[in-house]
């Protein structure tokens, strides 16, 4: 009954196990599943703890230089091999324009300037994929190019020649 | 010592006290705080969960119609008694887009439809107020004008004569 209660509630909220809740965070008692502010979540009986369950968000860098775009070949699953926006989770409390630079750093050497939000996407892909994506606009700034991090690879790609993308996303940003 | 650096990582993380994790919400056992992927965690040494703390989303609407704009008045603390932009916060699986059309139907009694992503607005205001929040545009499908939830008063106002405002983001982006 408990665990019927538990699946709708992770359907309703697109939750994966992963984000599965047993147990109060804040003083590691049993939870319960109760409906609060019009969501069934999970409440602690004893400190009243209520979980709100936050969207897991990813963000990401559009960067064109003559007609030309800059993706990255996945090095891990899912989608190894295929290729996608520099891109990655944004952590609590980061700006999220922050985040896309960072990770576009991270996975391609290169330091850019956020120009403009370009798109929010939703729709979570895979298990431990975000709910949704904010797509930046971006311009290089400095850096030598160098895959790493959650990139084999990272190369410039002529718009209406592009490889085989990962992600549902990246295919609306570039096709679409 | 442990209490030191579970402070330098909420200052770090931007989290506030409730958002604090002291025991493992999958198994609950007590969690260490270890470096996971860049940044301390809390990290469980009995069954190996990482806590990645997500970001909490608001997402609202900008609506205007012959130069006015949509605004509700706060019936709660803070900044209660000033105006804002129907707004909320996005739950975990909910399409960003959606929870801001929702928000704005439980706030103002209206239908809207979404057109497009106006920006995004990082920074957190109060201690239960959102990391960022993704403002739409839209427009007025169908209802009745009437404030409930959050919002003691919704009303139209001239974009040259404005009352007075809660919130930066707000006023980011109807003065800035």
């Amino acid at each position: 009954m408990v665990d019927a209660v538990i699946r709708k509630t992770q359907v309703a909220l697109g939750m994966s196990s992963y984000s599965f809740v047993k147990f109060c965070p804040r003083c590691g008692s049993p939870v319960e599943y109760k409906e609060k502010f019009g969501v069934v979540r999970p409440v602690c009986p004893q400190c009243n703890y209520i979980h709100f369950q936050d969207p897991k968000v990813a963000a990401a860098v559009l960067i064109e230089e003559d007609s030309r775009v800059l993706l990255v070949q996945r090095a891990n699953e899912p989608f190894r091999g295929l290729w996608t926006l520099p891109a990655g989770f944004v952590n609590g409390g980061e700006d999220p324009a922050e985040a896309a630079a960072r990770e576009c750093l991270e996975e391609t050497g290169l330091t850019v300037q956020i120009k403009q939000v370009y798109d929010v996407i939703s729709g979570r892909e895979h298990e431990r994929g975000a709910d949704f994506i904010i797509v930046y606009v971006a311009e290089v700034l400095s850096g030598t190019m160098a895959p790493a991090d959650d990139a084999d690879a990272v190369e410039w790609f002529e718009r209406n020649n592009l490889p085989p993308l990962a992600f549902k996303a990246t295919q609306k940003v570039l096709i679409a």
